[in-house]
């Protein structure tokens, strides 16, 4: 698949380069040297070729990157347009957000259950799924696990919901509730806190406003 | 404030820490090592004193960092608690989510304006704020401009409507929209792209399962 080893901080890299080239690709541009790529992106060329070096030879000296082919490679290696199974779990404001996220279901991400312990939501239809009580979880999915299941829970239920995810054979979980969770070797997690982008977005105002005093 | 140039890898790590902390102060823990911080954090003992040392003098040789002390310590420098007036733009699902999402609130900001297009929800109320029309922009917020706007809209509309609100006067923008804003000096913003976790979920559990075959 690639070279062994690769830093979570080029993986992290990967998706603005998915999204960059993508964006070069609807614009008709062919080509791109890593200078360019590297200073429209804030990486200095050498990181550039660093980063994509690990997945092979993909650039040629002199010539820079062909843009369709390289997006293409990197959407591979992330796996998008596989067409994976997603199970929803919690059909709150953040469930309802992700689940009509624009994108997730053109990278091949499709959501096909919903759960949640409230009625409603349970019965009702979000984005075209009938969502399920919770207490359905193993019977609906034991047979055939999703893929990815999406963790939209209160924080004091995450880690529970996360067991029983983990028990049914699911073995990638993409956390919203405000509580990181712990999954054993064999199952993948990102735990994402919203709330920090926001603190790092204050931590820059107040150094803005620090400046002008 | 702090000693120059804190890389941002640095600050993007410090909500991390802020909330590890705050789990431990609330457990009732009063000191912690760089090593165990470190190991239960995912990083070496010299990484977190190099970390926290950016920021002056915080722990003390042989009897590590005092809990409450050096939360509060972050806190401060994140920002947190000081009562930041915020708009949100755009009402729809991650708007929602946004403005009902826990500890939002107890770290210090509140959510005054809620502007979108559609009707509802212009004129209902959400998380207790009436949603007024983005017509009024500009009339309700120019004379005392707002800390920091999340912006929820549609990718097509978020860079006018960044444009609209650093003409107003707003000086940091939490943008959701699928789409990357850009800010002149002087603003502060955060490119929240939701899809890119998922990506790297994705990566990791391809690598999963490439590992089984």
């Amino acid at each position: 698949m690639e070279r062994e080893r690769v830093s979570e901080a080029v993986i992290r890299r990967l998706p603005g380069y998915y999204r960059y080239l993508s964006q070069l690709e609807r614009g008709g541009m062919k080509r791109i040297s890593s200078q360019e790529l590297g200073s429209r992106m804030g990486l200095t060329a050498s990181q550039i070729r660093q980063d994509i070096n690990c997945f092979g030879t993909l650039g040629q000296q002199g010539y820079g990157y062909n843009i369709p082919e390289l997006r293409a490679r990197i959407g591979e290696i992330l796996g998008i347009g596989q067409d994976r199974r997603v199970a929803l779990i919690g059909a709150g404001n953040i469930g309802q957000a992700v689940a009509q996220y624009p994108g997730f279901l053109n990278m091949g991400f499709r959501i096909r259950y919903i759960f949640d312990v409230e009625k409603p939501p349970v019965g009702e239809k979000i984005a075209g799924i009938r969502v399920q009580h919770i207490n359905l979880l193993e019977e609906e999915l034991s047979a055939n696990p999703p893929d990815i299941a999406v963790l939209a829970s209160p924080a004091e239920k995450a880690q529970s919901l996360a067991d029983r995810l983990i028990a049914i054979g699911i073995r990638a979980i993409w956390n919203f509730a405000p509580m990181d969770i712990v999954v054993p070797d064999g199952v993948a997690v990102q735990n994402v806190q919203l709330t920090d982008s926001l603190l790092v977005l204050s931590y820059h105002l107040n150094k803005l406003e620090y400046r002008d005093e």
